[in-house]
């Protein structure tokens, strides 16, 4: 992470907004690291997030890499919103799998943030890399 | 769309599949409309679909935009993967609206897809452009 | 367009300022329509822009769609900084070929822009479609 | 790098078409760095290379970090088509400025490929980070 230099430290307070956040109560998702600038995001992927074609639905293996980038953009630079986010899918997950996002915040500014996403599975395969574009906002 | 020109109609094929398709059911995605290179989806946003900001999750937009991406590529090309999707988030919604993706595609080639999805509330306001290639497998 | 509905119209300074602009010299790009929310700009693809491949290299189409995307984004917000871009080449193009492109600004908010391009060759046909993240700068 | 353990070698046919490359020579853009999957490639900054806004033109760094990832990607699968890449454009540069772009191979398989691109100044400085998409051809 590059950028402020002296931005304020927001993990205490996420990892209490994290404990009563509706939507990982909802796809079973845990924040199970947090540092300024790093998140680690983990979920199990179970036989509802099958797809037509008989796979994971890849727009789950999104929302957990997001879930990942709000979380280190956020630990920065609290409320940051996300503008952009871009994701290669690179292998495949099937149910029972563990997976596991992590987030590198590249560059935390005052005006735009960028943020780097790695999904990984329970044996160390890549799953999926993604970046994203954070805009902070003064609350 | 353009690209192959005498692609097959997976069209009946993919709809049929849709009405027991896991993730649709657990998301609350409902797809209303398909023909080759077009998709339409639906989704319900719930009180569950927020996050530690107090704000739908961006990544449920991602999802439902990713299920259009799907049914719209997949109706030239089946089966089609995504290996890339990037999107706008551009503003927000609320428990209680009512999304609509869109998926046109752009090109279906033999090795190669591109589609570009929108993604509105009930009012017809957008909330999201988005971008994605797909690559097509022999089944 | 949608966003700020009072921007400040910036065409006549960038039509002056794009006369004796070193890039579009340098890469022989012309700008030929302006207004606010939207711009036009075309090159000549020339034998010098070949690639090791013997094709057009991307980067010259990159570098054409970003700059329909420089003044169609600076037409609504002066000045802006481009953060992000994200390109999807779609057809090829040689030598001889007149490029076209157009970009039209989707949302030019108070803290962040997006803007969609597409680049057409002389004969209409679809070489790349872009979009791309904007920040307005306060001068 | 991942993907193809038996790729075959390119580098030698690559560094051979890299002296007589037209788009190197007329950006001034010089292969220094090529092994299977990485590649490094830099570039001087010139007054040419000024936009409307008097800054270093975007459109240069994209160019560059495109070389970058056409030799990376091509020294795994020759030839190999770009069909997408999205730029994260971080900090300026001016001219006098010797840019260096690096390229990872993350996955080379058998339909599609993934890279990412790095784009640092002479002080090491990150000037901007990318991913893209390949598709190998068949020749």
């Amino acid at each position: 992470m590059s950028g402020n230099e002296a931005t304020p430290d927001y993990v205490a307070e996420l990892k209490s907004r994290s404990e009563k956040e509706p939507i990982a109560a909802f796809l079973g998702m845990r924040l199970v690291e947090l540092s300024p600038g790093y998140s680690k995001v983990t979920m199990k992927l179970k036989p509802e997030h099958l797809n037509f074609n008989g796979m994971v639905f890849g727009g789950i293996v999104m929302a957990l890499a997001d879930q990942a980038f709000a979380y280190g953009s956020n630990s920065l630079s609290l409320p940051s919103l996300a503008t952009q986010f871009n994701i290669h899918l690179i292998a495949g997950a099937a149910p029972g799998d563990e997976l596991t996002a992590e987030c590198r915040v590249v560059r935390s500014g005052r005006r735009v943030g960028i943020s780097e996403m790695t999904v990984t599975n329970q044996a160390g395969k890549l799953i999926a890399k993604a970046t994203g574009t954070t805009i902070p906002v003064k609350s």
